[in-house]
């Protein structure tokens, strides 16, 4: 897993900080997660191969977290993409992106599939052989889900060491890569655990954006190897946190460890704050395993 | 009159190079033209006051035009924005904000006003006592004005080394600044264009994008000190340009010569041309006072 941080400022982008948007890479898949203005600017200026992403998530509907989508659509188009695109987010985002489309007389040569959500509990929105996405229900002043991207167990790799001592055919390797045992020539069955090895460990990511302090998502979040949630405040803007249903640095180190999460990442700061390693002071006090996300950051699972 | 061009290029934004907007600088006004997406970054870039932004005038409805509209209408709100904003846009305009603004459960803490803009002939949209703004009907694939920005004929200067010979008091003054004549203590009438200068010149800028080559315009445009024309092909295109209803570099030369106009200015470039020097070659073949927009410049008429 590669998460690629594009934007982490909260309310309005700024000279040299955008709004939130981040690109998870695993398994082939280029996933994008939120899409605040000038998000394409930011795939660009990182050179990530935009035309590969095929699946975009949205956790809400406030303009700092989806400003960017309707225009990175239209650049597809003038692309020339033929892949299909697909949109999860809030009930009420297709209407928006096709009214634009259509009092702009445009259209997209691919097909665009929106698959708006309205769930208010955790549900698999993606599924495929290598990788399950599904909600985080999060606590909001409007409607909002993060994500959990959860690697299926792996393959398990071929032990070249010990099949060297059978005769091999091609299909052979095709069988035990799918799982199958080795049958030789003298019609001995091989187990496939003894000539494979054990599946790389799963990786899991859960996004939290954005949300007040809620406990109810320790289940969904637990263990997992990197946790993002918001920092919109520090402490001493507690009550604003509340009022807003944002969190705290120290709130969000708070759930990450009560969810025994390996590593924590806090982001969506408020614009108020100049020095941001009061962030990492506060939520060190609490959970030692905590960065802070910035434009450009890549974090390597 | 001070134009600062924030974003030229055509279609989609690239690292270095926004799609279209400008802000005109004019009486005290500041008036943004055409607002793509990553505007109220670009504002923030040129150091532009842009809280005194309270007319905004959208050309068309395709996106390099106008999603970054909806993202500064948002900063606006979180900026503590008093002060009336006035849209003056395509209809649809209306619906296309506010839709996104309800769904974000959100709202403007200050009036937001629409003048959406249905006729095909140039009429009056802004008048103060300073400043004329009128729409220039464009032809392009949707509905489509370019803006005439127009300074009315300024006040007398007083004209100090005449007055020293009159014993002037304080509302002589306002009078002689209002055009009207003064009458001295003895009840002699001395005409009031004795005491003052001839008025500063007055200036007019047009801008026309997007637009196919529309020799119609013209009558609009005439003698203005300052056209901005689109130019996203060159002639070598003029197919393409036919097409998608747009202009050559030589098109938009055509079109500024035949009106007479002081300067000329292009823009919206095509993104398939890395030597934007092409354009001037080519507009000089037909009108000398021609030069290129980029982001960052700044006109001073």
């Amino acid at each position: 897993m590669k998460l690629s941080i594009l934007g982490c400022n909260s309310a309005t982008p700024l000279e040299n900080s955008h709004t939130t948007s981040q690109v998870l890479e695993v398994k082939n898949h280029l996933f994008l997660i939120d899409c605040g203005e000038g998000t394409q600017i930011q795939l660009r200026n990182q050179k990530i191969n935009f035309s590969r992403i095929k699946h975009i998530f949205i956790s809400h509907l406030h303009g700092d977290h989806f400003y960017g989508l309707v225009g990175l659509i239209s650049t597809f188009r003038l692309l020339g993409r033929t892949s299909d695109l697909n949109v999860y987010g809030p009930k009420g985002i297709k209407e928006i992106i096709t009214l634009q489309l259509k009092l702009a007389n445009s259209w997209t040569n691919y097909n665009l599939f929106f698959h708006e959500l309205e769930s208010k509990t955790s549900h698999i929105i993606f599924e495929d052989d290598d990788i399950l996405v599904s909600t985080i229900p999060l606590e909001h002043r409007v409607y909002t889900n993060g994500f959990l991207f959860r690697e299926k167990t792996g393959k398990r790799p071929l032990n070249f060491q010990k099949i060297k001592d059978f005769k091999i055919k091609s299909y052979d390797f095709q069988n035990l890569k799918q799982g199958k045992d080795l049958i030789t020539e003298q019609g001995k069955i091989i187990k496939n655990e003894s000539l494979t090895l054990e599946p790389h460990p799963i990786k899991t990511y859960a996004f939290c954006s954005d949300t007040s302090y809620n406990e109810s998502i320790v289940p969904l979040i637990e263990f997992v190897d990197l946790l993002y949630h918001e920092a919109t405040f520090l402490d001493s803007h507690a009550n604003l946190a509340k009022k807003t249903k944002h969190s705290t640095a120290r709130q969000a180190a708070k759930i990450a460890k009560l969810s025994n999460v390996k590593r924590l990442i806090l982001g969506h700061f408020s614009s108020r704050y100049k020095d941001k390693s009061q962030f990492i002071t506060e939520a060190k006090s609490v959970f030692d395993k905590v960065e802070l996300a910035s434009d450009g950051k890549i974090i390597h699972l």
